[in-house]
């Protein structure tokens, strides 16, 4: 035997989840407490480890510990093991320091033999009672301990079943259930050519080595394997012995199982059901209709204050609402198990709330207590989960939520019907930057093709409205304006829903249940805004969507995105005159038409978001992105045959799409680059953020625009465009009387960036990290390819643990740490924020907050996220190493 | 005044370029040395500043000290100042720390006047020398210190000839210019409302403000702008007043230059001619034809001894070849000016071998003094730098070297003419991957559209042939054969030059020169080694360009393409075979032939490069570039209308061109990303190089090989790939019973890579950085797209000193520094090469030998000049920090 001790009974007072295993420990630590647990003892998990040493033998000289435990044990119930006059019967159950449930072997009812069996007939007076105990003891021994196909036993069941006409296994009566027991022991003979073991102490041992030898069995290491549960954190079973207690010996006797708060509101008080004489295994079958346990309270008004008290001393002592089975046997209450209850995240807040308040739990502690991705199921529509229709089709799940409407197949029509005050979903084969009036107009959108990086998954996440994408199974067909999915045929004006969440698209319209928004979740975030030490920003691009982020607690708009103004029907043509224009006049003349639209939108955030700062980030796209692509226009040309001017105009275009043509996009004429070599256009942006500023600045409107530059890689670029700035501020200033709260940044998301961060903070007074561009460049990853390409095999194979562009790779976040520094090196109080998608995602706000920035930036949607997620880090990070730590 | 002294003579001894400009310290020091040298004095830089300090006057006193010099010139020539009997002239002249040609103004022959014309005439007996002396004076004078336009002058000299019927200047007597001189005078006289100044010291007051005010004209500025002369390096000019010495005083005097080296070859020995009884002008003028200076040894044996002498000294004195200004006024020979002489690359480096084998220099000097881009005109044909023809046009200059064929339209025609034994120019509209064959068999390359990065400036460049591209002034028609160029129509079968030096293309055959190798050059490279301590080795993918990078001194291969290798007419349709496998199995069945043909290549260029290392790089470029675009196969479905098998197999390819197409290739499914979802084809390649090395060490060849993996982000990639490497390697030792000198490593290209360098060097036994793909990944360009479309915009306002893709950017520098830090602490003997262009580039060579690197690699024809910058860094780096300064 090994140096410690190989058994512990429950009342030692010794209460450690590695060596007990987690049920051990629960029992121990419940005894302590005075609770009525049945007596018995736990075989420690550092047995099990000897097991395996050994060749899966028990050790040397465990036996006789066993039987010295179980005199203890005889002497602490009163009865005696394999005595028939007062017999006591044990459950032999596994409990390893990780919960692994139903995985490994538990035997009940131990200790029965014939003539066992016969004396607990008569002590219990109930002789259907001891054979039933009996027989389903033989068959779970068989089974588990003596390796008998279970389906022998079964069969024998059903036919003695079938002679006797019995309908239930209930309607067995005790003769009936004695001849079983024959039958039971005949297929143990029959197979292993050996009785079955008459002696309880044979018995015992058999279970013991069994439920060790069930540590190691296939399902249990592959569940370790995809659980990644590694031997520093659970290394062997330990095995528990305890006296059976029955809650079916009678009317007085019961067994149920209660939570201390409703797992699926979190609302306090007992919740649970109760069977009258009955065992565990009589609910699962579900032949009798449990009872809600407060008809307890009628029946017996002691034994219900004594649960009720059990179960707030449970929770209080374990601090998390607790999901406990009971036994009463003949009038006496026994606790068999006490666990953290499994609830959802709606009862999940409301009691750890609940329990904050109460002084069960710290502030700290609830705030702890909920996943911040628990929050998003709460903050849309979804399908009632009670719901089990069968879906259309399922495609990737883009942005969550579920929404109702009638398939409508292009834009232009989805404008009408809205309009005419029909709810629409907008079902294309992909979307563009000309169907956006199509999103206003929808309340989700459904395509057949992109993934979760596609322009209609983008637009709607921004928006948040539910989106599913890359819906293989829907093959649409826009001239005969319907789509196709099995068997079915969905035409234009037929009812569809469709659920973001899951990727799923029903037919017609599925019940919906609204977000929940009470239920102590405005209370949670309160909290949470005291402890986090990061900002919280929206990336929001219209007064609507401004608006929404403020409702859900943003301080401000971290990424106002302008290109997407571009793109409004009114507009789009004169961006398309501008990007046609043979030199820089007449490019003046289309940005002049443009310049007060922009002014417009800008006055409308800024108004909507008074008091708090406003980021505008300029024309990021590359101007191509505004033309009609080459394959379609060339379609265009074919049409426009026989009209000379039309002709000319497309042939004008098509030239044009051809000389600005990149071979990678992504890495091309855009942003910054743009803003250098077609300085007029930043010009006209800044003077439409300068000049709405003035305004309503004068209206007496506090407002505190930010302008950001995208995709810088040098300060000579920054520089470059600060003196645009700064000449259209002073000329502002100068004409409207007004000093302007100004501040000039940059969006960080060029590698060169982060490098060189020292030299552009001269001329920026903020960064905010484009992570996901940061991301591209730092792994020469593009996004669109890798996700639809080598991604997912990259992550089947685990090369990568993670996708990158959702949670900030260590690389990235190495970059951004070497930013931060040197940034913060020459301009101490830079502010320095997120905006990329990595700033709703919960891994990543730690990094963030760990690297020390200022805010970070999320859709409206995720703000609740994101608030949460950041006071989770600074109670998580307090004391722990900074930004100094990862450069 | 200020502290310093305002006046220093050259007789003092003070030599400070600063102070005294540079022509001052010349002078100053040429004294000091003893040299005949006219005696003067400099008025100091310091009086320049003073002079605009006060508003561009003089400073007060400063005439008073020039009176006290002008009496000690006096005392030093024996001459008097306006005194008509034994006058002193002067010149004025400018003279800054750094010589800026021509831009400032100089005053020659002041202090004449009336009646010291009148006695110089008498002094010197010849009048006509006296007045053609004069009168040149009063017009400088009157054009650059009272400001009269000259043309003014010019036109008075007309009319006077014109009356006189003289031809030429030379032809009007003494009279004539006395009457110029009249009429000169009376020009200054009807501008200025005042007379010409008679009083010397009025005179040279004058001149003295003029050359301090000439420091500050529109076109000094511009210049100083221009070459970036900062006041830190010039700040303003010094005025040398210098007595004058005349080379026309008889046929006893003469003027002329000498360099002491030939400048054309530098041979070493006087080489130059002078002028009897002539001034520095009449030499420009050309109307006189000079005489080589070896004619003055029989003239006057004295005056050539001292000559020669002097001109030795000089040489020894400023360690460089000398190129001297003489005057000899009757008898007496002066030196008026000695300066480093210019010279050609050949000369460069024949007279710095020459000079340090004399001893008069260093090994390290004259490594020192030869630019390693001097030595690229060298190693190629080039155009007679004495043809003068006129090009048809001009294109990109993409690959250096000039070369004269036939020009052929395509690929095949090109191999044909070539196997005929013609000598062809390929002239393309753009090359792709399947004409390979053609530039095999082509002299030359010419395109009319792409850049410097196209394929065919890429190719032609790793094959070391001569390529213009982008030559959008030449108009291709395939169909009939020809291009057009201006008026001009080239067919097939015409001759055409093009240079890749220039861009120029030229009709018909141009006289070309052949490199020279001789001079010198293998010494100096010789020298280099013994220097240098970063290794050289080569980017070459065929067994020639092999054997040409040994003979120019290449280590080893840093880089050897395979992919080049899978383009060859006969593969491609194998590697079409293998992208287009419906399955693994499929594809392993094409692999399995084109194992053998690899093996084969790897044979051979193992087999050329014995005892050598050489890196071969696994397959980099995504698979859908061995396949025609879609344009392409929508043309080619197009015209197999009616072929239903053609049309089935086309469609096929053109649906998996599809499936394949990236939005940004750049970035995309490619390099081990291609390797860790293909194994099998990663694992083709490895078995091909090793069995052709095992096959080589049986046959007894010392072969060195090294597997080097494209595109590495993350370590578990190259994990994933070196399990492949060695369980072939297992293999293929074992049933070849020898152990292979191998070493697995990776491509530094991914920004992540650089980060994360110390987990991929667990793996990795040698890095080599691929620095365009990494200044791509750094900066977020696409090169393609940059050098297109906002490069040139950046350099042109300055955004960009350089071109990063053609020098290492600092921000790149610093990613690299972090990788080697990091690689080589978790492996001390790592070895790490560059392989990019930027490997063959001198000021990048530099920081990479800065870096600590092990060697660099460049394209063959870039070895010798790799070998010199290695050298100088070697040299110039002594003693400076490390790589650790740089991170």
């Amino acid at each position: 035997m090994g140096p410690g001790k190989s058994i512990i009974f429950f009342d030692e007072g010794i209460a450690d989840r590695k060596l007990l295993g987690g049920k051990g420990a629960g029992l121990a630590e419940m005894t302590k407490l005075g609770i009525p647990v049945p007596p018995g003892f736990t075989i420690t998990t550092e047995v099990c480890r000897l097991f395996y040493k050994g060749g899966e033998r028990l050790p040397d000289g465990l036996m006789e510990e066993v039987r010295r435990a179980m005199k203890r044990l005889e002497e602490l119930t009163g009865k005696r093991f394999g005595d028939p006059e007062n017999p006591l019967l044990v459950s032999v159950r596994s409990g390893a320091a990780i919960s692994m449930p139903g995985m490994m072997d538990t035997v009940l009812n131990l200790g029965l033999n014939d003539r066992v069996a016969e004396g607990l007939a008569r002590a219990t007076g109930d002789e259907r009672f001891a054979y039933d105990a009996y027989r389903r003891f033989i068959q779970l021994f068989g089974k588990i301990v003596l390796g008998v196909e279970e389906s022998l036993f079964n069969r024998a069941l059903e036919e003695i079943k079938r002679e006797r006409g019995a309908e239930y296994d209930t309607d067995l009566d005790a003769e009936a259930l004695k001849e079983l027991v024959k039958r039971y022991k005949a297929i143990i003979l029959e197979r292993l050519g050996r009785p079955f073991p008459e002696d309880p102490y044979e018995q015992l041992e058999g279970a013991i080595a069994a439920v060790f030898r069930s540590w190691n069995s296939k399902r249990c290491v592959d569940y370790r394997r995809q659980f990644k549960i590694t031997p520093d954190i659970a290394d062997g079973t330990a095995v528990n012995v305890v006296a059976m207690v029955f809650g079916n010996m009678g009317p007085d006797s019961s067994t149920g199982v209660v939570f201390t708060r409703d797992p699926a509101t979190g609302e306090k008080g007992l919740y649970g059901d109760y069977l009258p004489n009955a065992q565990g295994e009589d609910v699962v079958a579900g032949i009798r209709t449990p009872r809600p346990i407060q008809e307890l309270e009628a029946e017996s008004p002691r034994l219900y204050r004594e649960l009720v008290e059990i179960s707030e001393r449970l929770e209080r002592y374990f601090k998390y609402p607790q999901d406990i089975e009971f036994t009463i046997e003949r009038g006496k209450l026994w606790i068999l198990q006490t666990r953290n209850a499994k609830m959802n995240a709606a009862a999940k807040i409301r009691s750890s709330v609940d329990m904050a308040k109460e002084g069960i739990i710290s502030k700290e502690e609830a705030i702890l207590r909920v996943e911040p991705e628990e929050l998003e199921q709460l903050l849309h529509k979804r399908v009632d989960p009670k719901f089990n229709g069968e879906a259309l089709a399922v495609g990737v799940p883009a942005s969550p939520g579920a929404a109702s409407g009638i398939a409508v197949f292009d834009a232009d029509e989805a404008e009408r019907r809205h309009r005419a005050g029909e709810r629409v979903i907008l079902v294309r084969e992909e979307t563009k930057p000309e169907d956006i009036h199509g999103f206003f107009a929808s309340e989700g959108i459904l395509t057949s093709r992109g993934g979760k990086t596609s322009h209609a998954a983008v637009v709607a996440r921004g928006m948040g409205k539910p989106c599913v994408v890359g819906c293989s199974g829907i093959s649409i067909d826009p001239v005969e304006r319907l789509f196709r999915a099995g068997g079915v045929v969905v035409k234009e004006g037929d009812l569809i829903t469709i659920d973001g969440g899951s990727g799923k698209v029903y037919l017609g319209q599925v019940p919906l249940v609204e977000p929940e928004l009470a239920g102590g979740l405005p209370e949670l975030l309160a909290w949470a805004d005291e402890f986090r030490r990061l900002g919280v920003r929206a990336n929001a691009d219209t007064p609507e969507a401004a608006a929404l982020a403020r409702k859900f607690g943003a301080e401000g708009i971290g990424l106002c995105r302008t290109e997407r103004m571009f793109n409004a029907p009114d507009r789009l043509p004169v961006v398309v005159e501008m990007i046609m224009a043979e030199d820089e006049a007449q490019r003046r003349a289309a940005l002049g038409k443009l310049e007060p639209m922009q002014k417009g939108d800008f006055k409308e955030i800024l108004r909507a978001m008074e008091g708090l700062p406003v980021t505008i980030r300029l024309l990021d796209p590359p101007l191509h992105e505004f033309l009609p692509n080459v394959e379609e226009l060339l379609r265009s040309l074919e049409a426009a045959k026989g009209k000379p001017d039309e002709e000319e105009r497309l042939r004008r275009m098509l030239a044009r799409a051809r000389a600005l043509a990149e071979v990678n996009p992504m890495l091309g004429h855009r942003g910054v680059r743009v803003g250098v070599t077609h300085p007029e256009i930043y010009e006209m942006q800044v003077r439409a953020i300068l000049e709405a500023a003035a305004e309503l600045a004068r209206e007496g409107v506090a407002v505190k625009p930010q302008i950001m530059i995208p995709q810088v890689a040098m300060a000579e670029e920054l520089e470059a465009v600060k003196r645009i700035v700064d000449g259209v501020r002073a000329d502002v200033e100068g004409r409207y009387g007004v000093k302007l709260d100004l501040k000039f940044g940059t969006m960080i998301e060029v590698v060169r960036a982060c490098l060189m961060a020292g030299d552009i903070a001269k001329y920026a007074e903020f960064f905010s990290f484009g992570t996901n561009d940061l991301t591209q460049g730092t792994f020469s990853f593009s996004r669109e390819d890798a996700e639809n390409k080598f991604l997912p095999k990259y992550m089947e194979r685990g090369i990568l643990a993670f996708n990158p562009f959702q949670t900030i790779d260590k690389g990235v976040a190495r970059l951004m740490a070497i930013c931060v520094q040197e940034g913060r090196r020459t301009r101490p109080d830079l502010e320095i924020g997120i905006c990329g998608e990595h700033g709703g995602d919960p891994a990543s706000i730690e990094i963030c907050h760990e690297l020390g920035l200022t805010y970070v930036s999320a859709s409206p949607y995720r703000i609740p996220v994101a608030r949460l997620a950041a006071a989770r880090a600074a109670i998580r990070r307090r004391g722990a190493k900074g930004a100094a730590g990862l450069a």
